[in-house]
């Protein structure tokens, strides 16, 4: 059908006419349909079957329009045809960390996929301070295994390059590019500012020489490095989790780029939770030692891990990949500083990303909800300092560090784990 | 008209056919036409009216094989896609240094241009020892314009992507990544070796493990950087010169890659004929001194006008691209740094470029005539040793460069100006 915009109303009938539908639902004279009032950029709907609780499906569908702001902000429904693709190559690559996908349609800029009921949006558990003990795990298997598999390092010349074609999401780019990468940095009018700050933490980053060159080389990268299909948006949103199961969600930023932006998002969101929880513990009545550990274990894991599979991965399949390049003696031992070399480059790059993904939540007009719906505009702004110190010291040094364990140790310098 | 391959008795005919030849032939009665059996990927033709010398035209048809094979190397006659949409755009940026298009035909994969008889390909006239006063000013103008003008620093993103797209070329970005960046690097069946070279020569290249890291890094960088419109293949062979002007040619290799590779293919040729000519100045029966100075006064100053030229255009635009950015005190020397930042990094990259493609010269199936030419297989080998020499530095050590000169002072330690 050619597209129209969906509604409650209209739901069931356009479900009766899918072919996948009429094997997922009994009947459809009973349905119930919510739409989750949650995205920014499209509407969700979950539509249950009230005969039979457990026949149920997501449905999302693009407008032409940013959904938040309304008409007036045009975006092209393309995104859902970058979302689709991009959910089942990941589908693909990590079958246990995506929803299935019952239908889709670019026409209709339709996806309908499973009802993730039993979990909730990582965020928000995390500003309630639950654990998560799969998490780095899990994260780790859905960055190595997207990461690897979509790059130069597995796939032929030309199947990479054909993928890289299928994903130029000029919009969606064109969104980090603005949000993440400069109007944060300088006086833009999109930008909003904790009252509590002053114009001393302002220049702080918009003043700061080295820190605005680092900013503007991540963001060449970002524009420029097509090296592996990102997910494009991996902050802690983007995530739906019970305790021992992770789902990611949300892939319309799909794009190829640059494998630390993903990594970064992840990271750096993380690094906001644990300054917001120096904090947030204390609101919750706990002391928060314990928690804030979870958290930077869950930052330390997830890249050593990370770093650990795609090691594996890339070893697996090197000497297929190019059976003569390292065939002499001592060719083994080249191939894995080989290996190393690379990933050294590839966590400098995500502790960059990781830095800009930070400071833009400060400044900038999406904020984190861990940060941001702090009351207290004196206890948000010395968490929003911090954030914003450690970011400016990963942008600016982030060659100089060796380990994940490194930056966990200035982390703790910036706000005392106790 | 549907794809057919042309040939001299079919030509005049099909000129005949094209409103733009009619303006260009007073009659189509008695023209000459002469095959140019030099190409390695497609047939060239110069089409002149006998009957008025001044009217005549170079047409260039793509089939669908690699030529100088034959039809057992299939490629497509999409590359002749990519010549067409690389001239006019170059054209559009350096008017003076690209030829006049007279007519394209994609369905067809034809381009009819300028007959440019007044010039000679550049490689064979610097095997003869001519000097081109202007070389570096042209080769700088071209480079700068053409990186530049087609990057991020001066497009906006939506048509940056867009043209990235345009220029996705997968069949000969993969011949260049075979033949450049791979099997020129490891025993592979297509290389061919001076019988004067020893296996420890090849082992330099093909054993050592900083290298064949470093060549794999280069090798990725082409593969994912796409920075800037490159013409792909700016080797000497593909430029025509007389004394006083350039022209470049042959772009079919045209794609969305790093800078540098464009700018090194250029320099590392060039270090190739100041090695070549410490024998060839002699075959000549003349003093080296002089040619070979002329041959590193035009490295250093195609780099050093290049960044200069690169660097004003680029502080021409840099505020008007973003207003705000830079807005600050001290904003403009800090502006300056990042641009600064930037070539610093180019240059690396354009070393390591050059390194690349002055090694796969010498083990790999495409010689250069500077060095393969050469009859006394001894003298040969001994030039092919300095360029491996050269090339291995410059690949592995391409960071710690500070400027064109120090490169230069390397290159007069291996093969002493004198």
């Amino acid at each position: 059908m050619s597209y129209e915009i969906l509604n409650t109303d209209k739901l069931p009938d356009y479900l009766k006419s899918i072919d996948a539908m009429v094997s997922i639902f009994s009947n459809f004279d009973n349905l119930e349909v919510i739409e989750v009032g949650d995205g920014n950029l499209n509407y969700v709907y979950l539509i249950t079957n009230r005969d039979n609780r457990s026949e149920t499906v997501a449905l999302k569908q693009a407008v032409p329009y940013l959904r938040v702001v309304g008409e007036s902000w045009a975006l092209t429904r393309e995104r859902m045809r970058f979302e689709i693709q991009a959910l089942v190559k990941q589908k693909e690559l990590c079958p246990e960390l995506i929803p299935d996908i019952y239908y889709s349609s670019v026409e209709m800029s339709v996806v309908i996929m499973e009802n993730l009921s039993d979990k909730k949006i990582l965020r928000g558990q995390i500003i309630e301070g639950k654990t998560f003990p799969n998490l780095a795990d899990h994260m780790s298997t859905f960055l190595a295994n997207t990461l690897y598999y979509s790059s130069d390092l597995y796939l032929s010349s030309l199947e990479k390059k054909a993928a890289v074609a299928d994903f130029i999401n000029p919009e969606l780019c064109n969104l980090t590019e603005e949000f993440v990468f400069t109007n944060a940095y300088e006086p833009h009018d999109t930008n909003s500012y904790n009252e509590a700050l002053t114009q001393a933490d302002i220049d702080f980053i918009q003043h700061d020489g080295a820190l605005k060159i680092a900013v503007a080389e991540m963001k060449y990268k970002f524009m420029n490095n097509a090296e592996a299909l990102l997910h494009g948006d991996l902050h802690i949103g983007s995530l739906m989790t019970n305790e021992m199961e992770t789902t990611v969600i949300d892939p319309e930023f799909a794009f190829y780029g640059p494998m630390g932006f993903d990594i970064g998002a992840f990271i750096g969101n993380l690094f906001m939770s644990y300054f917001s929880h120096e904090y947030r513990q204390e609101l919750l009545g706990k002391e928060s030692l314990k928690y804030r550990t979870f958290i930077l274990d869950t930052i330390a894991s997830t890249w050593n891990q990370f770093a650990t599979k795609f090691d594996a991965l890339w070893a697996k399949h090197q000497h297929d990949k190019d059976p003569l390049y390292f065939d002499y003696p001592n060719g083994g031992a080249d191939a894995k500083l080989q290996r190393e070399s690379f990933l050294k480059r590839v966590f400098a790059d995500s502790l960059g990303f990781a830095a800009c993904k930070m400071m833009r939540r400060i400044f900038g007009l999406a904020k984190v909800a861990d940060i941001a719906d702090i009351e207290d505009l004196e206890a948000r702004a010395h968490i929003e300092r911090m954030t914003l110190q450690l970011g400016k010291l990963l942008v600016t040094q982030r060659e100089q560090f060796h380990s994940i364990e490194e930056v966990i140790e200035r982390a703790k310098i910036i706000s005392p784990l106790q």
